[in-house]
């Protein structure tokens, strides 16, 4: 039996010697790297932080302690260390475990994440309540570096810093977050710490100074002061004890004696405690090690080379369509200048990016920051494409609103990930876009319907005045050949996709493609269906809507988006305000719950939001058996 | 004619001579002291900048210079200096000027205002949109120290310091927003800032260190490192250089020669520069220098002797009724905690925070931390109420959606400010909270139609094992007697406010008064109307709603709230939903704009959705004429 094996709680961990460890740590990648290689995962975070979780769970006592993981991709051989060896094979499978950290998944997880910089505000929460219910336990808040870029980590250690609390903090730097860091903060670290030699030296200068003959009580209290500017000069402790916390470190986070020893000097401190940890994404396997970036969220791979196991997919991702298409645009018209929040892979960025590097702006973890830096941009007359994930555009809500939308600048939102995006689960999900972008005047909504759709749509958004967002999934497109010159939709207008008599299908994005496989299901069960595509969410083609639904009084709405004031909900205002009331309709979405992970297409029939739900609902508005 | 009737453009202001400065300082002073004093408005911040607004208009040109500035509440004197002296009586007047920056009604306003902490980031859109634009201009985004606790603040400064381009940040620190600062970094400004002697020192120090016989390179080096990073232990600019800006300051921003001084030498920066003024809220105007959180944002007031022009109402403000229900609820529920972002006063809390100072958490200008940081809270079985005005929760979206809601965390969300909120205009009317939390799942959204209910409401949610959000309207309530000890609705639940025949009128929060109102006067027309009090938006009461249409068919929605996604759709989602099909809806609410600023009453008639506007719908609907 491995050690491993034994381990069915963290306390488990305690009952091994320090000698151990090592073996453990070893099992623990070993565990990681099989499974992942087949489920895919967040492997070269996890893989980085195994000395760290095996420390934590030597020398704090949860449940009682509490350890948030920030985001969760480093979390993984803490699964492990909490009773879900077992079932790590399932992890990121549909019923299995979850690829992030989830409260009602296991005790040991001390907050549901999955979106970054939550950690240090969550865990101050938690350290207060301890502390009103009398309460004592120690608070683990891990954040990576590329977290801390985000603007709800610096308000938690605003205030952590403030209250006093003694809220623990470790800082695991690994000089990346998804991509490469960006932004000062990042370069800050980075410089203070290579400044190794100075802490050597610092030493010296300390020992120098005591050396000086007796000197007048001024001088020797600056000279006191100065040798503890020094400290905070030569280390980045500078920044966090600005924020009036304790710091310590930089420490080398593989170095499990140095860990336990440094974990129990802080444990149950009195006041705020930074610790700063340095780690190697994906250490241990040395394909994650030189890849970081492929390895960050990797599908299935061979072990022995790193290299995908996928077949390579010929019909490409709407990300690669996208990516495609603003290069193209972007030779003939400079205006065109593209933001990201930390994603230029993952938003098909990268070869913008090459081509044009000072028309490129990589904000970091910032999604809030890079709305209104675009608005700022458009002020000026550029044409900015904000490329965020549907999920992680709702850190921005505010700034669309506010910055965008009231002067109505001219901003496209690339909202990749909208719909169901799989794997990653209710944490990750784009299926509120529509409701929350809906209620901003002068915005403008749309959904492609496949990959070309895309390309015309964004040549749509960037001749339009105002804001404008494109909604499309994640994954492969349809298969559509794309125009070579791709020419713009109208806005606001969407377009009869085939004609029929017995029933009406409205869809939007993606859903079109569901209505017409069950549209051809109907015709041979004898129900002949007009197909719209609407393109638009907003403003939504009323025109087309009420001419179409007052010759069919059987309407149904298809969207892969919550129910609540989504897309159904805009077609149902249009029929109303229409005048129409003879007609019946059946809004076909996600119920007004969380969708758990899987995968997309498992999840789309189980959600009912596929084409066999819209020939169950068109079955029975037609009174048929099924 | 004084100094400021001549100034028509801000070039105006350097045909005057230094010594004729003080001069129109006095008479901006007495101008913006005169107007306020009649109109209210945002006062003491506005006084503190006078000298900064000039030195800026002095030395730099606008509109070829972008000039940002953070909030807006420290404007007025660049209103008086850019052209809108005679104007300015109009101030926060319906059709006048507005209270807060606004492109549209000046080229000098460089970017919209309303929310607090967007300057850095609009600014560094600016930048990099001129240096695209191959433009050589300034960009001056001016701050306040508590507009800098918010994380957006942060992600700017962050990358600004990266991007390298000669941005301007003038940090005005005032040592409080709008209650007192908090956090650490607003304890750090100021421990840092009032270690003034420590400067002297530096330089004693740094003579010491030039005296010292000559020392090994290492040690010379040292000391060398060591004088600079004293100067950076000793001034506050230790946490902007770590940023990378230039840091200048801590300087008068008082004295008009000084300002002038550096900011002459500052212009055309090359890289970003950080100048950090420090002025007095109030500045001028002995009483608002004595009470500067009173003259933060003012009614009418006698210049005399600073009292209220008001009488005091004897109705109790929503704010007020909440405050008293938080203290007297916490009394016997010692799980009950506040949270509110920088407003204790503005939501009603500062009785609370003097009673439960341990269970009273004010994070400043944080709405996202503020809501994470609850749902900590509410994990370790605190009641957390998280009061924030309705158009400052759309900062924390993705906090109430990803940290809340996915774990269903009993966290109360006390949506002051509801509605249309009158003078502070289209940033500020909180009128799409509906539509934005309406889609997310485990929500629960409810809306007193008088103070009593939302008496009875604060427990209803405080009871409840989920999240849940009351909204209610700024200002007086409608006189309703409060229960001693008020009794919660039921979840889901809505009432039946009187019964007729003709028409169905179902309203939400306000809106059922102005429905009853409608009721009277349709009445007299011979139109007898059954009025529903919804209650909840979500869960919205299916039974009652399908109950009454079923045998009323001529339905109006009433709701002070944007139409896209909002209650009526609601409503309207439940009757087609149950299988209606024969009826007539009427959805009353704020079409598809931003709503400008004015009074309450009178936006409320214009924007038809007062008593009258469900008149007319229901003399309309049945066919009678008005």
């Amino acid at each position: 039996m491995t050690f491993l094996e034994q381990i069915r709680t963290p306390a488990d961990v305690k009952q091994l010697s320090r000698s151990e460890l090592p073996q453990l740590a070893q099992e623990i990648r070993n565990r990681i790297i099989d499974v992942v290689s087949k489920t895919g995962g967040h492997l070269a975070s996890s893989l980085g932080a195994v000395e760290l979780t095996i420390a934590i769970h030597y020398v704090f006592d949860l449940p009682k302690d509490t350890l948030i993981w920030d985001v969760g991709h480093q979390a993984y051989a803490h699964k492990l260390l909490t009773g879900r060896n077992a079932s790590f094979d399932t992890l990121r499978q549909h019923k299995g475990i979850s690829g992030f950290l989830k409260t009602k998944e296991s005790e040991y997880d001390g907050f549901t994440v999955g979106h970054s910089s939550t950690s240090i505000s969550a865990g101050l929460g938690v350290c207060c309540g301890n502390h009103l219910n009398r309460e004592d336990a120690n608070v683990i808040s891990v954040i990576g570096d590329g977290s801390l870029t985000a603007g709800l980590a610096y308000e938690g250690l605003n205030q952590t810093g403030d209250l006093k609390h003694g809220a623990i903090v470790i800082l695991n730097e690994n000089d990346m977050s998804i991509s490469p860091n960006v932004g000062a903060l990042s370069s800050f670290l980075s410089r203070t710490f290579s400044a190794r030699y100075l802490q050597t030296m610092r030493n010296q200068f300390g020992a120098f100074l005591k050396s000086l003959p007796k000197i007048g009580d001024d001088i020797y209290q600056i000279a006191k002061r100065s040798e503890e500017s020094f400290k905070t000069f030569v280390t980045p402790g500078m920044l966090f004890e600005a924020f009036d916390f304790d710091y310590f470190g930089p420490i080398d986070g593989h170095n499990l004696d140095h860990l336990i020893d440094i974990l129990s000097n802080i444990k149950d401190p009195k006041d705020p405690v930074l610790l700063h940890v340095t780690t190697k994404k994906g250490k241990g396997y040395p394909p994650a090690e030189k890849n970081p970036v492929y390895f960050h969220g990797v599908g299935a791979f061979s072990i022995a080379t790193g290299k995908s196991q996928k077949s390579l997919n010929p019909v490409p991702t709407y990300t690669q369509v996208f990516g495609h298409q603003m290069l193209r645009l972007a030779r003939t018209n400079e205006k065109i200048v593209a933001v990201t929040a930390a994603m230029p892979e993952g938003t098909g960025l990268v070869e913008f990016s090459n081509e044009f590097p000072d028309r490129f702006f990589d904000v970091g973890i910032a999604e809030q920051h890079a709305v209104t830096f675009a608005a700022g941009l458009a002020s000026k007359g550029l044409r900015p494409v904000v490329a965020i994930y549907s999920t992680f555009l709702q850190r921005a809500f505010d700034q669309i609103l506010h910055d965008v939308c009231i002067d109505a600048y001219p901003v496209v939102f690339a909202l990749d990930r909208g719909g169901i995006v799989g794997e990653d689960g209710p944490t990750h999900h784009g299926l509120f876009d529509y409701s929350y972008l809906r209620c901003m005047p002068n915005m403008t909504i749309m959904a492609p319907k496949d990959e070309n759709e895309l390309a015309r749509m964004l040549v749509t958004a960037l001749d339009h005045d105002g804001p404008a967002a494109i909604r499309y999934p994640r994954g492969i497109g349809m298969g559509a050949q794309i125009d070579p010159s791709p020419c713009p939709v109208e806005i606001g207008k969407g377009c009869v996709v085939r004609e029929g008599d017995d029933i009406l299908l409205i869809g939007i994005g993606k859903s079109v493609c569901e209505a017409i496989k069950a549209a051809d299901d109907l015709e041979e069960k004898g129900i002949s269906a007009t197909i719209l595509n609407a393109r638009f969410v907003k403003p939504i083609d009323s025109d087309l809507i009420l001419a179409h639904a007052s010759k069919i009084k059987q309407i149904i709405t298809i969207e892969e988006h919550v129910l609540d004031g989504g897309f159904g909900s805009a077609v149902l205002e249009v029929l109303i305000d229409g005048g129409l009331t003879d007609f019946s309709l059946k809004r076909i979405g996600i119920e007004d719950r969380f969708v758990e992970h899987g995968p997309q297409k498992i999840l789309q029939k189980e959600y009912g939001i596929d084409h066999t739900a819209i020939i169950r609902a068109a079955v029975k508005m037609k009174g048929l058996s099924d």
